[in-house]
């Protein structure tokens, strides 16, 4: 088997993640995945730099078995805090979802919104990230704690959810018309974001990093030679009964070949 | 030092545990407590049984090093699932906040209505310790796990907090007059929830646990022969910077004294 061929390890801390698979899969369709959710400690949300840093370098370890030709960190928490750790020791190329957002933000006029976890906000990694590629860049971001609860509920197309987004989002000045999406949760909730402001680029970083992992495979990583369809195995670190629901209705797919693993 | 002098081991999956220590606090003020929060895995109220109950040991084994005189599960979600495994191993009682809060609603009159995480809930062990001790009770048990969240952002006294409460609680019937708090984080939303359903009994396992150690410390146990105030020593398995504002909210003093610990 060729470097090509080899599976795309994709690693976060829950199931968010699979909205970035998601759209992996219809960009790559041929493409085989390996996922790995860290579902017993999820939310990375609210903990601390190290706590995160070392989760993101245990679950770097064991997608590594798989050999995968890349690794994708689908979570915003955990590429602002554990992306460089990992890339320091992974066997392979690792990218994280921020890159990708960042770049898409800093291509935008005007100023740029963000919104994610407590932990991907106090980071500054997309501040950072926006003005290296726009320096002065005017940037408004804000934590959102809430939204990650309601996207997992599924209490979509609801006035509740609307009164949540608009309560956080009235936080932002309302000039600002470019939001980037900084979790993977978000875009699930994008009617409600989308009502709160109309007229706004809500900018989906997951959807930018498939396309940044298109990209590496059109260089030098190379595409799966085969033409079917690519597999998609997914481990979880804790199989509660409502996960296989919560996961279809991110992946939009079926969520076949589950298996736990611990970490 | 006797054993009666030994202080009161807590353990909680975060932070919510903490109105139960404040409830400790105010019947027992001079007991010594140690509280174990692993706030590096919460929450578990959607963890899977196997994942609650390897947690629940791993906290058990860590306070047994304080050589305490009982340990406390402040948590319903780990009482429902690791309760029982924990009493079979550790060096001295355990009780946890199902049975007390049980017993309290099997004392009221008429059906009984539960609220609490997903994982609490499934565990169906609230309506088997009340219909232990009122067989053929009629209960409604019900998941609101948007709940913790809240609880947590701190929307206090807030019509979206309201709205939330009405939309959970609404799915129990009106005739339902008693209904038990099933997770210690929802005392702290009591104000939101009295509005949706005025004149209901809403019973604080928490403050049933603490009335229960009283009567253990009563009996064999001892109190601390000490008069002066018991000491609070806080550790937890991750320290996040919002978990400061968030803990002194539930436990209504200054948190003094937190180390960090791994499980």
């Amino acid at each position: 088997m060729t470097r090509a061929d080899l599976p795309i390890g994709v690693f976060d801390s829950g199931i968010g993640g699979l909205t970035v698979v998601r759209a992996l899969r219809r960009i790559l369709p041929e493409e085989s995945i390996i996922y790995l959710g860290d579902t017993a400690r999820v939310p990375y949300g609210s903990k601390s730099h190290e706590t995160i840093q070392r989760y993101a370098l245990q679950a770097g370890a064991i997608l590594a078995r798989y050999n995968p030709k890349l690794m994708v960190i689908a979570c915003n928490t955990a590429s602002a805090h554990g992306l460089a750790a990992l890339q320091a020791v992974a066997p392979c190329p690792v990218i994280g979802v921020i890159e990708p957002g960042a770049e898409a933000a800093a291509a935008m006029a005007g100023p740029v919104g963000v919104i994610g976890t407590l932990a991907t906000i106090q980071s500054g990694a997309y501040e950072d990230a926006i003005r290296r590629r726009r320096p002065g860049a005017v940037i408004h971001s804000l934590a959102c704690p809430l939204l990650v609860p309601f996207a997992e509920e599924g209490w979509m197309d609801d006035p509740i959810t609307d009164a949540v987004c608009r309560r956080y989002l009235n936080q932002i000045p309302f000039e600002v018309r470019t939001v980037v999406m900084a979790c993977t949760h978000y875009p699930l909730l994008l009617p409600s974001l989308a009502r709160t402001r109309p007229g706004t680029n809500w900018l989906d970083s997951g959807e930018y990093t498939a396309r940044t992992v298109d990209q590496m495979l059109q260089g030098s990583l190379g595409y799966r030679t085969a033409s079917a369809r690519g597999s998609l195995r997914i481990l979880l670190t804790d199989a509660s009964s409502r996960l296989q629901e919560v996961g279809e209705r991110f992946l939009c797919e079926p969520l076949e070949s589950v298996d736990l693993v611990e970490l």
